[in-house]
């Protein structure tokens, strides 16, 4: 057997089966155009991601950056914001032992990187982690998922000689003039592709705009780890959009059904759904 | 025995029991200022305490309301700020079955409220329930916490009629004008009346100014209860002041030691301390 990579992750058994019920089905048959999508992201206790945009945060224990991986190989696809694209550089590859490059037979158990970025603004070149990675055979290379229907040919260049291209989906346009995707064209679109399941990991406006009553019916599974500390004001926050009822009055903007805590070091991970 | 008032509450044995570690030790021989200091609160998984202040947020189940009550039991004093005395008009009374009022002796295991009100701008009468529970025999009068010498000497009378008290401590006038107690005067100050432990439930500002580094010393306890809901943009959040590195660099506010994590009903109750 070939050397592993000196950064393989290790995720024990005994932490696998409590997340099972809260995956994807291995084997799944189900005729649905949406992909079993979950959302996943680590907050504080005062709900934040992070200090600040891309500022590196360590809020979790090394056994919390392992399940990230591990739930990377039990998914088709990653997808991040093009806000946490631009500030984080990310590899968005899965570095669990076992999986191609790590181990496993090519690109075997590696996610397909998915960038939502309705106005193609992501700046990258062939060096940017993602595409070192692609090289090295221990990833795939990204779809992003835009708005534009015609992408600058030269990204298009980088990402095709790579293996990976640009989806155009339909952008709405809001009142303030900012950009939008409708996340279920966006699901729509990776079904088309054949990608059966996708993991949601951020950044803050991704998750935010998920966490409506629009799209409960089309996540699957919400998987939070939550670590025992405050950032403190200012950082970036999970905290979906405030609703209302029929009388104007403020009202909780979602709440998980069949919610279950595992303690998990000194963090707890959160699995829930949605009713739909 | 008497027939018990039907608001009476019941917290089983085997939660007891988890929560015994995190408690005030039954026999307190410390010679300590400071009283046994528990902070504890109830949020949503974006860090609020309510939808707005005062509003009434059922967030947990009927089970974590009985936990508060078990929690107060244990405590010599419950401390609120002035925000929550005027939005809330609380009861700050213990329902728990075996107390004072609900089956007990007297005003056994009723716990003494404290209000810290800087200003001394709470408006109340003797028909606030507080004081209504006095007259029954199931609660205490409150001591108010003030920084005002001369405290208005209708509400004194009111106070004193009922067994409570204004004790005025020193208060601090930040930069921005706004009246701010030490949080170590006002414990000291329930320690020389006798009060070995207090526990310290709210509101949002009570909470972010206590956890900041220079109390970390004297708060012995920190129990928070989250429910799996998000309420939305625009609550009362738990969220610290934002602390700095010797750089300029933003830092975890706070981070809890020795942390454990109780699943409960759809909640979980994390337990923990601040290293001192």
């Amino acid at each position: 057997m070939a050397t592993l990579p000196r950064d393989v992750l290790h995720f024990p058994a005994e932490s696998r089966s409590f997340l099972e019920p809260h995956l994807p089905p291995k084997d799944r048959g189900n005729p649905s155009p949406f992909p079993f999508t979950t959302v996943t992201f680590a907050t504080s206790l005062d709900s934040q991601l992070a200090l600040s945009p891309g500022a590196p945060t360590a809020l979790s224990g090394p056994q919390s950056k392992a399940m990230t991986h591990y739930l990377r190989s039990r998914h088709d696809a990653i997808l991040i914001g093009v806000g946490t694209a631009v500030a984080d550089n990310p590899s968005l590859n899965c570095r669990i032992e076992g999986v191609g490059g790590y181990g496993g037979e090519g690109l075997d158990g590696q996610p397909r990187p998915i960038i939502v970025d309705p106005m193609a603004r992501w700046h990258f070149t062939e060096n940017n982690k993602i595409f070192q990675l692609c090289r090295e055979g221990k990833g795939r290379a990204p779809y992003i998922i835009t708005g534009v229907t015609n992408p600058p040919v030269n990204k298009e260049a980088i990402l095709n000689a790579a293996g990976g291209k640009f989806i155009t989906v339909n952008v709405n346009t809001t009142d303030t003039g900012s950009h939008r995707l409708d996340w279920k064209n966006v699901l729509e679109a990776l079904g088309k592709e054949g990608l059966k399941s996708v993991m949601i990991e951020g950044g803050g406006a991704v998750i935010n705009s998920l966490l409506v009553p629009e799209y409960f019916s089309v996540i699957s599974s919400v998987i939070v780890t939550i670590a025992p500390t405050w950032l403190g004001e200012g950082g970036v926050v999970v905290s979906p959009p405030r609703r209302h009822d029929d009388q104007g009055r403020a009202i909780p903007a979602a709440r998980l059904e069949n919610a279950r805590w595992y303690p998990f070091g000194e963090d707890v991970v959160l699995c829930g759904l949605f009713r739909s």
